[in-house]
Formats: C-alpha cells, sequence, structure tokens
C-alpha cells in the first residue's frame, strides 16, 4: 500500500473505486481466465482444438480462482503472470484437455485481450460520469448566463463576463472529449493475437478466423494486425485520459482562485478545516483535482515511453506500461468523479461577483469605453483618456466612467456604459450554443 | 543558436527545413500581418468598420516586411510580440485607417490564428511526407513478403516471420496516424477569435458572423467558443506528433538492433565514420530517429503542461506553448523526412538474415515442433522433448530438429519441419491487407 | 491494489519490501504519532506546555493504534490526514492534556517531519544495499580483469575490452552516488516545525529552541528556515534516486543486449520460461530494471513540478508530492535489491565472449593496426590499408590482420598485432583504481 | 530559428546571451578546436607524438575558423561533427604533422571536454548571477524585515508575516544551491579522455598521464574513468539548473499571486501593455520565469533520460543530450538573469498588504486568539469561540477581535492581540539567520 492510489487513507481521493476495481488483482486475473475460457470455446468451434476440449477448458474454469500472491514468484521469474496461471488453471482441467489450453497463444495476447476487456468496461464508467460532468456543467451554465462577473486574463481584471461563460468554456473541451473518445474505442477495443511472433504460426491459416471470433465473443473488435510491439492505440488512449485530466485540473484551477480569500466567488462545500487555523477552509477538492491532472500528465509521459519497443515484443515496455497504465486511468476516473462532487457541493457567491465588479471601479470597461470613444474621436486620443481615466479611478478610489466623462468631456449615454452587463458581446450566445450541442 | 534545430551544424538532422520555414519569425510576422489584414478586409465586408477602412488596411500591409529583432524590446516587455507590431504596422497605415487595425481584437486572436494558419500548411507537408512513408513502407513490406527472418521476442530468438511481416507492423500504426490526423483536423483548423477576455465584446452581435467570415478567408473553420485557456485541440495534435515520432523510433530502434554487428542484417547507406576506427560504420540516421522520438516525448510532455491555464489567459501557458510547439513540429517533420531516406538507402541483407536462421540451428522452431509431436503425443511430453533439443542443440552445436527426431523416435516430415518457412502461419496475409489498404 | 508497486502479484518486482514497510499507511501513522509524541515530550521540558502535559500526552499515545480507513473520510475533506489522527488520538488523552497535543505545530509539520523520519530509515537500508552492490560489482571486476571481450560503440564493434572494465564503468558513478547521497543527506535530514505560516508564532520566542530540542528527539538535524513551500531537498532527493535507478538501468541495459541470443555473453539465472517457446530463457531481471530506471524518471519529473508551491504552503504541490514520493523510493529500492540479485545470478560465459571475439575476425583490431602501421608510413595511408583489410576481411571471412599483412608488406609483429590483449591500453589501471577506492 | 531561445524576436526573454555565447556554433568549434590544440601540445610534452609535432599543430590551428555550415554535411552523416571538423583542421596544418591532429582521441573525448569547459564558463557566469541574486534578495528581506502583511495557505489567508520572512524562504534554497553547485562542480570539470572504448590503448600507458596532463592545460580535473556511457555528472549538473529555474519559478508564482488585480501588493516596473485593454499590466516577468521554470523540467527529464546508453558509447544517447543540455543551460541563466531584473524593478506596494490586512478583519489572527484564549480556558472552548467570531466578522464586516471580545466576555489585552505585528514568532530571527549567512 506504498500508493496513494492503493492506501486506505488516500484511495478515495486519488483513485475512482468503481474503475479500480475492474484493476484489481483478483480483476487481472478473471479476465485473464476469461481469455483462455473464450478461447478455447472458439477455437472448438473453429475446430483448432479437439471436439469437446474446448468446452471442457471452457466448463472447467468456470468460477476458478487463483489467490494472487500464488502468481507473485512467477512474475517475479517471468516478468508477465501468465506461465505461473496456466500452471494452476491446467491443475483444474482434465489432463487430456489442459494441454489445449492457451493453445497457439502467447501471453502477451492473452494480458493485452484481458486489459481490453477492462479498459472497455471502463471507458463505460467513464464515458457515463462524463456525461453526468458534461450534464452538470450544462446546467450551471444555464444558471449562470447571465451573472455577471470580472473576466481575468494573464492574473489581471479585463473586462466583463458571466459566469456561465466560463463554464461552457470548461464545458466545451470536455464535449471534444466524448467525440475524441468515440473515435479512438474504435481503434482501441480489438482483440490482441498473434502468437509468439504475432503471425499465429500455430493456428495454420486460421488466424484470421479466429481473431474474428474470439473477438466476437469477447465483445471486441478483430484486429488486424498483432499489437504487441505497437502501442498505439494505447498510448491514443492514455493521451485522452492526460487530456481530460487536464481540462478537468484548468476547471480546477479556475476555481482554485475563485475561492482565494481576496476573491471569494465561489466555495467548496463541506472541506478543508485547518488543524490550527479556525478561520480557513482550504479548497482540498480543486487542490486534488489539479494534482491528479499532474499526475497523469506524469504516467502519460511514462506511458508514452513505450512507443518504441524492440522487435516483435520487448519486456521493458511491458512492464513499463503496467506501472503506469493502471493509475492513470484510476486517477482520470477520479478527476471525473470528483469533478462532478465539486461542481455539486460548489457554492457560487453572486453576491461576492458584483462585489469585486463594484471593487474593480469601472477599470475593467476600459476597453468598452475606448470603443465608445472612438466613435466620437481618434483610437489614439480615446485610449489616451481612458488611460488617463483608469489612473485617475486608482488615485481617488472612484469609478473610471465618472472619471472619463470629466476628461473626455464629450456627450453619450454614460450611465450606459456604466453597466458591465452591456458589454458582454456574443457570451450568450455561445452560452446557448455549446449547452445546446448536448441536448 | 543554442538549439540543435537551429544550429547551423546539426539544423538538418534535427529539424525538417520545409516546416521550419513556416515557423521562422520572418513566417511568424507575415502570418500575424496576413491574419491582421484579413480580419480588417473582412470587419469592412460586415460593416464592423467603415467602407474604405479595410481595404486601405489589407493595402498598405501587403508586402509589408518588419525586422524580427526590432519586436525584441516589445516582447520582452508584454510576453508577446503583437503590440509592438501594431506600433509598426499602425505607421504604414494612413492614420484614419489606422486606428481600425486589430479592431476589437485581442492579442491572442491574432497568435492563435497565425499559429493554426501556419499549422494548416505544416499538416499539409507532414500528411505528403507521410504518405510517402507509408508507400515506401508498403513497397518494402512487397519486396519482402518471402524474406524469412527470425523474429525476436524480448530481445531472444523466438519464430520465424518474414521482413515484410515486420514492415507492415511498423506500417499500420502510421496508416491509423493518417486516421487520426484526419480527425483531429477539423477540430484544430478553426479561428481563434474572441477579444479581450473571449466574448467578442468589442463587435457587438457581429462576433459569430465574423468568426465564420475570417474563417473562411483564411481556409479555416470557425470557432464553437474561444480557446484562449482551452488548449485541447493543440494538445492532442501535439501528442499526435509525439506518436508519430514514436511510431518511427520504434521502426530505428528495430533497425538499429538489425544493424548490430553480431546481426547484420540491415545496413545503411552513405553513414557514419569513426574518427578513429576504419572498421565501423554507424548507425547514424537510426540513432537520429530514435532521439527525436525522446525529444518530441519531452516536448510533448511540456505540452500537456499548459493544459491548466488561469481564468480566461494565462501568460504562462502561451509563453510555455510557444517554447515547445514549433521544436516539436519540426522535430517531427525531421522525424518523417528522416524515415523516408533511411528506407530510400536502407541495404537489406537478406543474406545475413539467412545467415542468423542457420545459425539458430532450429531452435526457433521449438514452437512448431512442439505443435507438431502433439499431435502424437501429450504436450508436456512433447514439450519435454523439445526443450531437450534445445538443450542439445546447443551442446552439439548441432540443428534442433535433428536433435529431436533422434530424442522423440517418432515418425513424422522431419524435413518439412525444419523449413522455417513453413512456420510463418498468416504473415502473409496480413502483409497483404496491411499493403493493400493504402492501395 | 491498482499500483504494481502494490499488487500481490507485481510488488515484489516493483517495490522493495524493507522500504515499503515504511511508507506504509500504519508506518505512516505510527511516524505521526512519534512527532506528536517528541513534540509533546520536547515542549513540556521547555517549558511551552505545562508540566505534566507533555508526559501524559507522550505516554498516552505509546503504542496507540489507528486503523487507517478511519482517517479516510478526513483526508478526503482536509486532503491531509492529521486533523482526523489528531480526533482520534485526543480522545487517548486525558482532556486536561488532550488539548495541548500538536501544541502550535501546523499539519504540515508534522507530516514533513514524519516523513523525514521515515527517509532517514529508508536511507539506511539503501545505503546499506549500495553498499552491497558496490561490493558485488567490485567483486565482478576484480575476477573478469583479464576477461577480453568485445568493446561496442554506437552499437558496433569497436575494441577490445575486458568485463571487469565494463563493470568499472557501472560502478564509478555508484560510488559517486555514495558521495552525493552523505552531501545531501546533510540538508535533508531536518525537522520541519513552523506553525501555521513558518514563524511557529504560537511558540513566542521558542521556536528555534524547539526546533533544536525536537531535532534531537528525533534524530535529526534542527531546520535553518521551514520548508513547507521550499521542497529543494526533496527534489534533490528524489533526483538522486531517479539518478541510482538510471545508473542501474545503464547496467541492465548493458546486461540486456549482452543475453541476446546473437551474443549470449552473459545470461542470467533461473529466470524466464516462455509460455509457448521452449527455446526462450527470457532477461527478465534486467527487463525489470530498465522498466524502474523509465519508472523512477516519470515520478521524479512530477517530484519536480512541486517546486512552485503558491505562498506559504501549497495544497496541490502536497498532494502531487504524496502522489510521487513513495512509488520512487520503493522502486529505486526495488532497484538496488534486484541488481544485487541480478549479479548474484549471473552468468558470465567468457567462453561466447571469446566466441564472439573470434567471430570478429579482428577487425576491432582496426585501430591497434592503424596506430602500429603509423610507426611506419604516414597516417593517411595505414588508414587506408586497414580499410581495405577490414573490407577483405569481410569479404574473405579472414583474420583482418592477415589481410593487412599481405596488403601492407610491410615488417612487423604480426602475431603480437594479432593479440586483442595486447591492446587494452589503461582498462587494468582503471580497474584497480576503481576497485580500489572502496577497499 | 525554430527556437525561442534562438529567435531574434523572443532570444532575450529566453535565453542568457552571455551564456549562450558559450553554446553556439562558433563557440563549439572553438572549444574544439582548443582541446585538439591542448592534446597535441601535452602529447608532445609527454612524448606520445613526435617532438615539434605538438607545437606544430598547435600553433597552425590558432585563429583557424571553420564555417559551421561546412560542418552539416558531415554530422548528419556521423552524427557528430568531429570527422568533418577534422578533415578541414588537416588541411590547416602541414602533412607530417597533420596526421597527429586527434591522436589517439575518440570523438567524443574531445567533444565532452569542450562540453565541459564551456559548462565551466557558464558555472563561472551563473555563479556570479546567482550570487547578485542571493545578495538582492537578502537587501529586500533586510528592508522589509518589519513589513507586516498576510501569509497565505493553501490559497487562503492564513496568518500574518512580515514581506522579508517570505523573501528569505525564496532566498534559504539558493544559499543551498550554491553549496550544491560547489559539491557537484567538482565531479563534474573533469576532463573525458578515453579513447575508442575508453581505454586509451592507442597511448600505451600513458593513458592516466594524459589525462592529469590534459586536463591541467584546460583547467579542469582529470577523471578517474571514461564517462563516455556514465552520464551522471551531467544530469546531477541539469538536476541542479532545474532546481534552480524552479525555485526561481517558486518566487516568481509568488509574485504572481501577489500581482494580480485583487491583491496588488507587488507590481512590475515597466511591463505588460495590452494590445486592447489600458487598464491592464500584465505581469510578465513572472509569467516569463515560471514557464522557464515548466521548461527546464522538461528538458532536465529528457536529460534524464541519457542514464541508460548502450554499452561503451551510444549515438542515441548522444543526440538526446545535445537537443536538451544547451537550451536547458541557457534558459536557466535567463532565469537567474531575469530574476534580478524583476527585483530590480520591483515595487512593493506596503499601502497594500496593509490594507489587505485591514480588509481580512483580524481573521488571521485566529490562531493568535485561540492561543491567547487558551491561558484562561479550554482549548475546545476557545477555538469554537474564535470560529464563531470569525463567523460574526464575516457577516458584520466587523474586526474578528472584537466580536471575540464580545462573545468571550473574558479579560485580556484585546488591543495587542488585535495587532498582527505581536504575532510574528520567529519570523525576525529567521530572516536575520539567513541574511547573515551570506554577509
Amino acid at each position: 500500500m506504498v500508493s496513494s492510489l492503493d492506501s486506505a487513507i488516500t484511495a478515495s481521493s486519488f483513485s475512482d473505486e468503481d474503475i479500480a476495481e475492474l484493476f484489481t488483482d483478483a480483476a487481472e486475473i478473471n479476465a485473464l481466465i476469461q481469455v483462455e475460457r473464450e478461447l478455447a470455446r472458439v477455437q472448438e468451434a473453429l475446430q483448432i482444438i479437439p471436439n469437446g476440449v474446448g468446452k471442457k477448458i471452457h466448463e472447467s474454469l468456470a468460477g476458478v480462482e487463483v489467490e494472487p500472491s500464488s502468481l507473485a514468484s512467477g512474475f517475479l521469474q517471468d516478468g508477465i503472470p501468465i506461465p505461473a496461471l496456466l500452471k494452476i488453471l491446467r491443475g483444474q482441467i482434465e489432463p487430456d484437455a489442459a494441454s489445449y489450453l492457451h493453445f497457439g497463444a502467447t501471453s502477451h495476447d492473452i494480458l493485452d485481450t484481458a486489459l481490453i476487456i477492462r479498459s472497455k468496461s471502463a471507458i463505460k464508467i467513464i464515458e457515463e460520469n462524463l456525461n453526468t460532468l458534461v450534464s452538470k456543467l450544462s446546467d450551471l451554465a444555464r444558471n449562470h448566463i447571465a451573472t455577471v462577473m470580472i473576466g481575468r486574463t494573464r492574473n489581471q481584471n479585463a473586462a466583463p463576463i458571466v459566469f456561465g461563460f466560463k463554464v461552457v468554456n470548461w464545458l466545451a473541451p470536455l464535449q471534444r472529449q466524448q467525440q475524441r473518445l468515440n473515435e479512438l474505442s474504435t481503434r482501441l477495443l480489438v482483440v490482441q493475437l498473434g502468437g509468439a511472433v504475432g503471425t499465429n504460426a500455430a493456428l495454420d491459416s486460421k488466424g484470421t478466423e479466429l481473431n474474428t471470433s474470439l473477438a466476437a465473443a469477447l465483445g471486441l473488435s478483430p484486429s488486424t494486425s498483432p499489437w504487441h510491439a505497437q502501442r498505439d492505440c494505447i498510448v491514443e488512449f492514455t493521451n485522452w485520459l492526460n487530456l481530460t485530466a487536464g481540462l478537468i485540473g484548468k476547471m480546477a484551477q479556475d476555481l482554485l482562485l475563485m475561492a482565494q480569500s481576496e476573491v471569494g466567488e465561489i466555495s467548496f462545500g463541506g472541506t478543508g478545516k485547518s488543524s490550527t487555523m479556525p478561520n480557513k477552509s482550504n479548497p482540498v477538492i480543486a487542490e486534488t483535482l489539479i494534482s491528479l491532472g499532474n499526475y497523469c500528465r506524469s504516467q502519460a509521459d511514462l506511458m508514452a515511453q513505450t512507443l518504441m519497443p524492440a522487435h516483435e515484443r520487448d519486456g521493458v515496455s511491458m512492464a513499463t506500461e503496467r506501472l503506469a497504465f493502471t493509475p492513470l486511468i484510476c486517477a482520470t476516473g477520479a478527476s471525473i468523479k470528483h469533478a462532478i462532487n465539486c461542481l455539486s457541493s460548489l457554492n457560487v457567491n453572486e453576491e461576492a461577483m458584483h462585489k469585486n465588479l463594484i471593487a474593480d471601479n469601472g477599470r475593467i470597461l476600459a476597453e468598452a469605453a475606448v470603443f465608445e470613444l472612438c466613435r466620437l474621436m481618434e483610437r489614439s486620443q480615446a485610449a489616451e483618456y481612458v488611460a488617463q481615466a483608469c489612473s485617475e479611478s486608482l488615485t481617488n478610489n472612484s469609478h473610471m466612467i465618472d472619471e472619463l466623462e470629466k476628461i473626455s468631456a464629450v456627450e453619450l449615454d454614460w450611465e450606459a456604459l456604466k453597466q458591465p452587463e452591456n458589454y458582454l458581446g456574443s457570451a450568450k450566445e455561445i452560452i446557448n450554443k455549446i449547452v445546446g450541442n448536448i441536448d
């Protein structure tokens, strides 16, 4: 329990328990057995192994449980759990059938196919949770389509936005992530079946047929060619996971900054007491989401190091992938789930948003004012007036537009110009478009 | 010239000069000017700026050249080149029109759109070169559909393959990369236009219309929403670049190992004299390709760190992206081009492949032999005989199948079993399928 | 159990169990309690808390065990386990004393100090194992001070070395690592004690005194200043861990290449059966060591992302460090231990080394020959003769020196030139120097 | 000019020009020639090459200039510039002497030694600039030893500090960096001299002697053993560079947050006009420093991937190092220099610090209040009162201590408790200690 994803103290912070369930030792063993069982059944149907033998294997291994620790010394020796597992499984099958277990397959076929089966289940969970997140963000955006607040660029007050606009900017990339996930899934969710060096040599001419049948039996697609040493589809997927955690991290980054004491525009429900300071309420969930983003980045980067395995199969690459993949998918799952929880418990402090606008004293309307003045004078003159008005506003703690009125001495609807809600451009239109996209 | 991608000594090794051409200082400035020019022209058409003004801007800036170093102090001060550039450009335009330059836009709109224009050109180069590479690999695979060689897994001789099979395993993921590039391009090649905080507030209600028209003018698609602080499409693209360089690195890794003195199955044309050892011919091009794979991984990882910018725009993220993006795309371009050159000059030593097969003394037929014996005896018995035969073959430097014939004392077509070309499974079928895909 | 470092199947491959023992949930809780206990005891001695109270706390918490899962919801809420732990611990202490538990400290003080205590224990294990590794390498080098083999550069046969020379090149950097570990330990093994914002404000003027006394009580050094948000010493240490795993990975990389079927110069004891190919013996331990090197690199990189925390303490940084540190130290420990095991079971095949030398047919003596001929002719002439001789040797499968004798037609001690052991330069001297360093 | 470190627009932002000067093409060529010249001179002195020959080489190559682009095709072919360079240099030397150029050396000897010579010069620049930075920080800390401000943890107001305390927390790790640089320099600044495979075979028994003499001639130390394929000292150095840029990035991170519109405690001199918003002043220098920290992290990570080169020398590793090293050292240099500039132009707004304290309404004195009340009541009671007072303070926009006085109804020196400067603990003592360290 040295990983924070496994620690009884911290697992619920850093790992999605539903996805984790798919990647425990027991789940891996079950998936490995499932692949061997289906392989045998399908091989019998295709007359690759004798009549009756596939059935025997399939049935003998139903419900078989293997103690994970019984594979440990085998793994240490072989770098893969399959030889040790096969030895145990063969003991559960009548000898005449036992020798047809794992027929013509290589260990990596079973490992990879078992990985893909579980990835498919994980993707289903991820998809559902992502849908929920997208839907929550849509609701939040709809609710705040008119909540005016300060827009900030480069850590400075810039110009007015509405909170719903900020929210759809978190949402739009997640909608693209849904699209990307569909695209990559068709490439990823394929069976691995190549035998020793990928040629399915032990299957005579039946490799392709078996590939198709096994895929069907397992709810996957057949593969065009073996991918023992071509991990592009896996890395495409782990890049997707990282992208998801990163995009959620961006939402969290914004929320963390909005939760600052000096800003106070949002707060998180029920979190973060300090051990020594009763005044504090720490933004734990946002911190967790950002750290998950960091974590996923580094594990995805490690995955990218598996792109150059040697020859037909490479043990370094296999071990590296094993170290990186599972934590990455569990952490991404946690990111999505915490993001949902974060939104569920989010307190949006519209009053504080308004107060911050007031405290800005209209300086974020500088651009608006320049454009308004430009109707009456040269741009450079307008810009000069506005810069001067900003400066006076700071000095006098007065409203910038009031200062500008004095300085510019022109006639225009100063009251209208003073309202940030009049300077929101296409914000509402964009919100509606993005929120509508997913209805 | 501190980067190896810019050094006059090393640029041709680590950067694609055609792509680099798109990302020089001059090219960036030209693209920035192009966006400003089209923006003005389109804004006039949409009556966002006065009649005649857009034309004036468009024409005044035609052919204008700006010395890159004249933007240096501006960049140092602003973290972006736009304010300094605008100052210079305004000097080229009649004063009444000059104030309508860059109307309602924010610097990042121009920077991002200019990046996308050039990315589109770069993608065109990349696509063409990738097509060439795919086609070269197809030819190579076709030529070696019957070139039997040792298949190697986990750095050990494993079972026979043909060289064409190895080649299509390099090829298939690149075909998937072609598909992925199509998918991501529709997301990536969009205009950026949001104004100060993404709402296009200065454009009144014409933001969406302008987005569409500007996109059309520049050969891009309109964007659904501003992406100043949502870099998922960029990171999707840089992940694709890294994936490409990594997949090519895998080919290079295999070639490097095949070029080892002890293996000698391929050699590279005209490279790698040692300064002190006339006996050596260094596998420079393969080394370069692998190091480009490493390099692209780390730059893509840096790009992934831009996923969590703060609020509506973030200067850290902008600077980080600037540091990572260009070297990454130029290095990936170099990877593709060198891969083509590598294949063009590749010497495939079929004799050495055959010699290595002979030297293996039939031990890579161990699996074949087990499966053959299994027709006559129990699997465990078969495996034991073959293991023993492998051991005798090593000790006696004799052919494993000959030893097996002695040990097993059964009748079968030993001569046929001895031929590695009889144990190639679906290799030929897979080659044809993959090579056919791209015809 | 989603991490390969925790899985019952794979933990023994990827984690050092002795170090892991120091970083379990239970071990963390124990260390946290230990720090709180010593803090109380020392605070009483310094009259920071009332007489008798420190003793009560110290004694009441002796042997207290806290179920890790009882801290889970607290961690989820607070991002740290301390508030939940304190609540439980206070229940174990008489009320009048309980309120003096954790007096004036901040959670991070306890967490960091507990981390350092355990790091000290881990360093002790690492040091001992590193000593063993260094000593094993010394022995191996001594044993092979005269085992001539091919030296290889850029994946090509280059010139002769002895195996002991290769070994001391693995050894020398590990000796430097011993030195580096000493240097960094003095910076790393310090107490953390700063209170809420690092000023120890709650301790009046006794902060520095307490820092010193607490450090002494825990076997650490006092800290100059709080390091809640200055993680340089931690990152220096994790960089060291990564460097160690990388240097061991280099040894493994060489061994993996030497274990290739075509090279066969070493083999690993008792590892790596294939599930389908009885001819294979997979180099599992070398693969594991290289993948650990990869893994440690990415976790160390993640650690480096904690260098820029915000202000006086940063929750993102804390969580990121928690995710990266423990797996990294456990994986590095595994790397050292497996390296020892790898050497213990290593079979050095001197015969194969000799056979490969013979198979090279003297071409690796090309440099030697050039230098020898240079005594009698111009360098360019010598180089030309030798290049020609190399080429003839390849064509005729003859010894290069024999060809050279024919081509050059000069008089020299051709028999002496033919012996690779005459062209070893300072190899023996360097071996003795490095091996002697640690005697 | 595709790298931002080379671009005429951006180089001054991302690269230190003094260090860059050491790593241009011309500087590399000069250093390579310098090493060859000294090698020849020293070899003559040690009678490794004939009398007079070393002098001839040394003198003939004085002042020789080689056009970098003339080495490009050689580099592309060889992966190193040395063979092409030697060919040109030999043309500058009388033929009888020319053949003794580069005598017994391998290309990597020259490349590495030339790298170390320039690294030594770079370290000198870095040291001086780091001294300046340390000294500026000391001054800043001294000036603000009594400037009370809000201390912030986890993005929340926590408890009072002084600005000088924040500054010494940036400073202390940089002082440790000075110490670390001294330690690593003794390991790093050594000559590389090993010949073809590291044994110095071509030098007969004079390898060690030459190593010592050449080192002396170049102002370096001799090396214990060749380090062609043991890059620990280089990676130790690049980790140090990354650590430096990261620690400076931390300072910049704090400054960026302090420069937020809502905080306004510091501002940067003369930077960051927006192209469209006259109200904004962007914190460009802080953004640049953080992005340099990110950049250095990724390049250092790439360097760490060079730790596992194959056998006696590895072309992949060499190329990877070439891609990563120079940008990393130049970017770190830029980080240090910009940090100095940042401090030189920093405006510390003490008034804003005070205003933010006032706006906090004493809630950051919560811990202080708890400790004060604890003298009169149970801790839990005290904590409850204070929590209640914080809540009232927020609701009523009143001072927390005033609320507490009402709620608790006890007698104590409320006025004293209200002063944040009374709750600074050891801040001043720590400042003096750290600032004094470097006097």
